[in-house]
């Protein structure tokens, strides 16, 4: 089977154990992610072939980053390897009505400086069927935007699916183009979107009229409309309860809008990489269901067994997936 | 006072902390448990004195699980030390909707290649008062299954006091003999048995009339109607909201049927064990109350307290089960 | 800014790790805490300058206390150092509908044993506002109650403000005087009291009337008339649900009668030092928001995410407690 | 097989991890020992049957260290639960040129507080054959001197051997009488003592001349002549090159001296318990071989072994013992 | 450059953290290795492809054995899953002159039961330049035997280098046939042999003179005339001070004698492993270096720094083994 | 007493638990620590009252670095907050003849930014007594290099002794402006220079004779005679046995030349800031001692006990140095 293949930045994420916080916290675990690699990460795990493209500075940090990514299946054999130092996040883990709290210590990391021309495109896409981005990637500098415009053009000369998580972070957006402008160029390029109404108003100035009825089948419409090789508009929602409860669904629109019931995770064992976890999942129902709502189920079921999970990735098997999306919710003991 | 004697395997459990998942765990956590053996510990430690009876490899893990219940002061000094190898079990711990999972690693252990010449049961109960194994124990080897019916062929001749958790298990029946037939044979002997409608079904072939109002009880009646010698037939229902929350109830058949409220677990801390501090609980409840109601009503707060517990065994005291039992189920803070 | 100035016994906490009991805990984690010095360090978090009063021995462990909360920003300069030992108590951490315990080792201590004339309380409270002690304190010894009594005494010279959370508890008043002749003594230096309805009645014989609309109010009113120099009387209420799950409000009487709405806890990683918290959280008000019932809705919050951090100090700064306090309760991820 | 019976005061071991100050420690390691109780542990360890005399609170505390000796074969019936709390100490672990340090907080102990006529000694002893006890019992207060004193008049009258590790603690001797004439009443009913040269001095005012050829068979000497029922001196030297390195031999004088080699442990891993090891050694020794040679030779081995294991317990086989006494003291790998 | 491929079995090593004894440990840390895997990963490690052959059971503990190879960059590709079970061994860390000891379960593994059929080896090795093996491979099951013997047979029509290290384990050999006749076949096909003189005396025959002046090289000498395919026989050589403490060299014949100076390791931070990172480093040096004598030296330190290192596998690069190779052996910071 | 104040960079860092590899490493140790800052921690420890003064970033990293400092006493009033990130390390921690290894991550940091014109050195050191600097912090940026001689100036203008650890380290100086240049501003403003025969060198060009008999001296005399303010040069002189045994010596020329006897450290804890603790505790002796062969050997005890202690900073009394220093190296077990 063909690749699925991300491209875009992994940090080093320092958490914060047992709800303990920052200031307060004698050792940190250590895990590695971002938001592309997750997804592949999540593919790889559920039995499709999967790569990432990435830039790590040459020493222990990048090679514990690639080794991470590889111990999960993921190919990692196109890192560049160039620039300073790897990107870290720390994590707060909160609890009950304490948020958790990301500081992001990522500037000037070696994927914020790589350089366009060291990623041979048709090359590295050349035994992929699929090409996954988020919005974070051209989001860090106009060198990781341009990086991920050649990629989307070499999976479209290569006829090769492209989809995109837009995740729109206003205060990410500092090396002098804006997010509208940019991204507007790189959606033009996808087949999937994942897109909230906010991020379709902030970034393309999609409105959804006050009295629709369905605002996000709405959305989806528009989004459409404007960028004619979109073929789904997916997403989550979260009805977040507490720091330790979430409630989520998932919605698509391919021209008809299909979404699915809630589900109840409590207690959230790791928020972080819910939404690459769905993602992950949609790329795999995609690539293996019949109905984009099957798609769909599959995805939202990944996502929510990603929150039970320690660390970015989701690390579950395709079985393990059906066993929810079948409505096995209850977690009852598996002897 | 007499000794409650259990017979059954122990075997080393590996568990995952924290939540992780198998393959993401550095270290695991080291208990030692077995069906039989944490109702011992568990009678024990409600104050009345217990012994548990089996066979390990005479090596340090044969030691450590000995050691491991001698501590919580159940008389191991019947343990026949033979074979090669501790029975152990894996054990990854789910959180909401992901199950807990059981990787059982015990084929060919010491305990299912012990010869049953080995024990001498006129001797090893002739200070018991009561007698309990499990469905497992006979399920494992016809060696454990042969030494099941010499144990209660004894009891039965000291006119000890027998109960069995019938506890089937579809897939560990593989040496040759049926469980119907050999469970038939065992369970004649008994007194008490903890057994579920399915149980009932797949067992012993007993069928609840679909519109009975009292499935419970309908099975007790039928099964007492079987088995002469039984007097008491209870079980343990579970309402499992998720891996993290359950909700029990205990129930009874002596003639009459009798229930308790459902209590209320969450978070569940540790479920394994559950039914075992139920068993235990009814054994204390016996030998101390007037009523089987009483009995019944400290069993489930017993088995209520043991899923707040880590590790396979109950961890409390009378005076606290009789707290829980007395409707102080909030938890509050003792000074 | 004026200090905030505490007086009481800090001991060492040594606490089971992930709901362990006590009996199966191969380590301790170790905290250090006291309700008077707990309110200290919260409100020194808080932004205001705060110094704690109290009385170690020579050796390690007080060396450790002191550190403990210095590192907060506790001016802890007045310290005397006498006596043989630090007092310690065990927690049993609980879940569910198992108890949390707390087993006392106190006394004894070098705190017990101090010497009154040791403490030069012009001089500590020279550069104070604001004086707070606890009723913990008093029922210790003949020599705290006397040290309290000076504390008390030399604020009402200085005309600083006083407060109490009057915490009645039994088994600690040993000594020979009982509690009701001191603290009555005590309370009437104060301004500011946290007292429930039980200790009204236990401490002062004040009892509200079966049939009274508002047994708070009630109570507030006549313990206002019992005291004179008391301008405001404040409490939680807990509806506990479980040792996992509390449901807290605060309530405040000043001739008027104000309350918040409930919030919800779960799950609780710490209850310890919630009172202490909320009392730092009112000093704070007090000192910085125009009417009392901002400043009981601001105690309230920080006592409802003190439920939600290790060990007995409330680490939250004044921003992340107005975020709950304007109605963030969901626990929405911060980056 | 008879057992060796022991008496004295078990403590709670709070003990710092991987070297950490006791002001850095965020946990504490638990561990439950004390002099003579770790030679009961060592003893049933290698084989022969042990009991364990003492007085423990009838709390959590008291019942997790009845828990840690029952769990190694000791028999803990003859507990006696009073007073009010459990003794207990902390242990700095030190390295290199940093010594550990012990911070003691054992004051007025359960045990310290104990009724002498609590303990029944004829009916203690009616199935011993060794008594063993340390000075440190008699020296914690005149009711813990008055019982041992019983203990070993009730040997004396059963004709049971009594041995002693005179072990003097200056510090300690608080309670109105003198270590020297306590303890010569006691030694005088002792056949076998550990007993170094300074205390032979300190407590019985025996002085080797300074010439003397071998000084610790002049001592032993001068004590056997001065206690006729003594027939065995004994004692460990160390040459201690640093918290990391000990050097270790063991002597001997029962008329004729005899010493073994030095043993070389680097690294330590736990120095607490080295002496109880050599006893506990020595008394197996004593009780299984031919000559006092081979049994000191057990004994150092055995005191050697102790100081690469963690806790004040020596862990150890019989076998495992003699494999180091024949001269395996290269720690080859052993599959 | 061409794969280095190695074939056998890998085992879940569950190991006492910080020198603890397997009866005191609460928990074990999990580590993957086996003697052949650990050679694949340390030359994977070193900067040339490897991959490794082997059979697991299709559960969570093969796919974690797989992605802890996978991590190092191993190629796992060629796993074939079947069987029930995984092997895995217990391995309580010594210190001092307590040696460390292995209790090995690993009978009736997947690996055991593997299918010979299953392995098509001239499609596993069409990109090897080099194939490795251990006698451990053929001791475990007639199965395992052939397909070592298919592996080699396989090789040599390829003109693919065979190394083996002949590592005989007396006790493994239990299916039935000898290590004599079984080796003696198998090691015929080979280029490069690790072998010790005892292994050489016990498998096949040689015995070095008594006055012999190099023992090393006259058995060498004789195996190279048994097994003319050998064209060099390597080894090292362990003086072991105590479990904390070794003493390595480095010995090759290839018809002249070549030896390393002596390197001290102190302390061992894991000792599993230390040969075959000397295999893993032989390997690289002979496809790198320009003399064996260089070859050898690379080897030792690589097997020296796997000292230094926790769990089977040598975590190093080219260059920090070079750095040491160089003489730099004091371990001074590197900043 | 005056206060010892010191300038400069606080970095996190992050460093493997139990001599893992940053690879292997699922969890870091947290400390924060910088060359100056230990020295002003190691001053508080000793008795002496110090502050720190420095720059971090307004969010829970720099608050939680505050916090660290302050908990050992010292006063962090005069940090500021500005710019953005903290400087962090990783270090990894070798053992035997694996170097430990350090990967900065300091660029761009909140320090490196720091605003001279921020810091009123007048105020400051108003209540001081010494200042002291190394040559890191003037090595970071020329805003670094402005304050430290602003700090210089202003101790000089208010007569306070000033002292410095050139520390040279050529790959920081990366701003434009060589070491040597600022170095030499810089320097002549001290009274007392930690350098040795290299540092002198390279920053000063400063040449000892090739057959010198004392090479220190030789460069002392010629620094002195250089920098007329110098009164003192010190160092310390390692012999790095490996990664886990250090020997070091102190020197000190003042005219006179002095050195103290080797001190041997094995195992070695943690090896970083032994420097910061010598120059520490050499502060203290010149305070404290009437001769500088005092201070210096008191300065080696200090360091020496450093390295058996976790973390950065020297956590020892007074009288644990004095106990060294008097010659009690051997680490025997204080009670």
């Amino acid at each position: 089977m063909k690749q699925v293949v991300t491209f875009g930045e992994i940090m080093m994420r320092l958490s914060t154990p047992l709800n303990y916080r920052l200031t307060q916290s004698a050792s940190l675990e250590v895990n590695y992610g971002g938001g592309d690699a997750n997804v592949a990460a999540a593919v790889a795990g559920l039995g499709i072939p999967a790569a990432h493209v990435t830039c790590f500075p040459a020493n222990e940090l990048g090679q514990a980053a690639v080794q991470s990514f590889q111990r999960l299946g993921v190919d990692m054999q196109h890192t560049v390897y160039s620039g300073k130092r790897l990107g870290l996040y720390f994590l707060e883990v909160g609890a009950s009505l304490r948020p958790s709290k990301v500081v992001y210590d990522r500037a000037d990391s070696s994927f914020a400086n790589l350089d366009p021309a060291a990623f041979d495109w048709d090359e590295i896409l050349k035994d992929a069927q699929w090409l996954h981005w988020t919005g974070i990637t051209p989001a860090i500098s106009a060198a990781t935007a341009q990086a991920t415009a050649d990629a989307i053009a070499a999976a479209r000369r290569l006829g090769i699916t492209v989809s995109a998580d837009v995740n729109y972070r206003r205060n990410l957006w500092q090396y002098g183009q804006t997010a509208q402008e940019v991204m507007t160029d790189l959606v033009a390029g996808c087949d999937v979107v994942v897109c909230s109404e906010n991020d379709a108003n902030d970034l393309f100035g999609i409105q959804v009229a006050a009295g629709a009825e369905n605002k996000f089948a709405s959305m989806g419409e528009q989004l459409m409309a404007r960028f004619p090789q979109i073929r789904q508009v997916i997403s989550t929602r979260r009805k977040t309860q507490s720091a330790s409860h979430e409630r989520i669904k998932g919605m698509l629109f391919d021209g008809t809008y299909t979404e699915t019931p809630y589900l109840d995770i409590t207690p959230v064992v790791d928020r972080i990489g819910g939404g690459d976890a769905f993602m992950g999942g949609f790329i795999y129902g995609a690539l293996t269901y019949a109905t984009p709502a099957e798609a769909l189920s599959f995805a939202l079921a990944a996502s929510a067994l990603k929150h039970t999970i320690h660390g970015d990735v989701n690390l579950v098997t395709a079985a393990e997936v059906e066993h929810v999306m079948q409505g096995n919710t209850t977690g009852r003991l598996v002897r």
